[in-house]
């Protein structure tokens, strides 16, 4: 992981002059010079030989990332319905579980819940706040008794990560099933599925994988695959036995992401020759790189100190500060693209994306830029 | 369209030489040159005003080749989505439906609108024949009433494109919503939305519009609307009604496919500079080439002539060849691609795709190969 994605760019630099953008947002994330020439392949037939073979080599090194010997399942789709199909394939019409939520990915999961008519006991946690082991495991003691439990790993809204492998423990106690919204952690922060004992994990293509979005991975363990053939919920797309059957035999039920997959194969050598260790600590390292920075400018960081993101950051809005003319100046006269607050923290906090194809340059870049907007602000 | 999307191979060259492929499978369809170095466009921000206008451009001259008014919606995942998506998005459990099938993905639409538990009405005609519009009128009044018809405009298994043209009416009378997939006919067979009255017509990204799998594309008729906002089916992915509500602020409920709509974007300037009536004459003209083609090679075709799909054709195997070894050899020896048959007429049958990017040039390459090896066999 060399080469950088964007180059700082001159100070006060004219703002039409085309430069390369420093896409601060937490996803889509960057494209590595490798990953975009991967992009630009040709199409082949996904019925034929050379998209097994695609398939198989990505496959395998996705379940390395996920540390996984489950089964893993590819659907051409956003990350969402990679969470949509965690719920159709486990559950059936009025199947208790727990959503525990900490921020909009949250919420949004346990919206999914309900519109399919789950019985959702939902353990909404103050934005900012990690869910605490202590607190789910009274939870689980106190609540009715719950066959799944729903809970986003890093929360993209509020730059939250969850000790899910604490959790993990107190869910398996119950019987229930875990499923892990991923989405914005897989292959950047360390998660281990199978030590853990996640049921479905979901992870999405424009993230840490350093790929464009249009492609939802899902581990499936068997404890979900025993879930799936008894769950009455109607499915058909997202229908992870189809998929599996289909998978097995190196094809899809219908036309898989082609492109997406060419991307990964690139982006998967990237990762595995910087090392999926160092990939996470360089996640780390740069996840402290921004919190310092941006403290260093006086900024308050929106999460609880112990469970930061090491993929987004989260701010609080300086006072009297415009942050939609700050986000737009910073675009068009810097070329650093950062990201809003999300729902109810549109306006109050702002967020910084760490995750994927990123050096120290390129937030360093950011934070500098910020720290000049803001002043002149 | 001027390029070459693949060079005649060297008659006999050794079959392991690097050489174009002739993808002569119905889709995915050859990138042309324009829109492989689109995809392999940087990420941008989904929030932001790029990502608004690239939309915006795109959504406009996708109604140009749907050829309506009507709201178009893009969601990432395959055509097959698609069609779930009309299901879901039309329909209460129980409702009653016509579906009309004349295939395999007229039969697979089928089975969607039957794992969503619809009351369907199966009009199975058999493989190769058409769905003829008195056939529909009749089993329109004698059948119980229905809430809506679904029909497959191209049938991508046999080579028959169906009169949607005049069926529509015959469904209008009857007061139920026309669905329509259009996944392998959009873009290259004329389709008339809005006069023919369709209430949702489905296409896929990886057919005629030249561009990689990943990306549904659909029309939805104000009808439509209505019976999306009475619809029962639980529904969050597909919801068309969220997907409209963020479409009309220039975004998308979830991370859009963007690769996909760079693609799109360069694939609809190619569309448009042919001029639209071209690109449905040279689709026309390279059908009847195959065919006769095909027919100078003592083939028969499957499907009946009245109804000649013009973007892909089936042909009945001849008595004593091996299929799988023939389009094993044009793959190795020529670098041609063919499809199998689908489902009973697997090794009874095999497809020519002549749909998107290609020209006389690769057709006479792709026939030439064919009666080379049949030959030779």
């Amino acid at each position: 992981m060399v080469a950088t994605a964007a180059q700082p760019a001159a100070r006060g630099a004219p703002s039409r002059r085309r430069r390369a953008i420093n896409l601060r947002i937490p996803g889509p994330t960057t494209l590595p010079p490798a990953v975009r020439r991967a992009l630009a392949g040709q199409m082949i037939n996904h019925r034929g030989p050379e998209y097994a073979a695609l398939q198989q080599e990505t496959v395998e090194g996705v379940k390395r990332v996920f540390q996984t010997k489950n089964d893993v399942l590819f659907f051409p789709g956003s990350g969402t319905g990679g969470l949509e199909a965690a719920i159709v394939n486990c559950f059936s019409p009025g199947d208790p579980v727990l959503a525990i939520t900490v921020g909009s990915f949250g919420e949004r999961w346990c919206a999914i819940a309900r519109a399919f008519g789950l019985a959702v006991d939902q353990l909404q946690i103050e934005w900012g706040k990690a869910a605490e082991p202590d607190l789910v495991r009274r939870r689980l003691r106190q609540g009715p008794p719950v066959k799944g439990v729903l809970i986003t790993h890093n929360e993209t809204s509020t730059g939250v990560t969850n000790p899910v492998g604490e959790i993990a423990p107190l869910v398996r106690e119950h019987e229930a099933l875990l499923l892990v919204d991923a989405v914005s952690s897989m292959g950047a922060i360390p998660f281990e599925t199978d030590r853990w004992g996640v049921d479905v994990a979901i992870t999405g293509s424009q993230k840490a994988w350093m790929i464009p979005p249009g492609m939802a991975m899902l581990s499936v363990s068997d404890r979900a695959w025993q879930a799936a053939e008894q769950a009455k919920l109607p499915r058909s797309y997202w229908d992870f036995r189809a998929m599996r059957r289909y998978m097995e035999r190196g094809q899809t039920p219908y036309t898989p992401a082609i492109t997406q997959m060419y991307g990964l194969r690139a982006a998967l050598k990237l990762i595995f020759e910087e090392g999926l260790e160092n990939v996470f600590r360089r996640h780390h390292a740069i996840g402290e790189q921004t919190r310092r920075g941006l403290r260093r400018l006086g900024l308050q960081l929106a999460a609880d100190p112990r469970y930061f993101s090491d993929t987004v950051t989260a701010v609080v809005s300086p006072p009297g500060a415009d942050m939609s003319l700050v986000r737009k100046r910073l675009r068009e006269e810097y070329g650093v693209v950062i990201a809003s607050g999300q729902d109810h923290w549109r306006d109050t906090h702002f967020r910084i994306g760490h995750l994927g194809y990123v050096r120290p340059a390129e937030i360093a870049q950011a934070l500098r830029a910020l720290g000049e907007v803001l002043g002149s602000h």
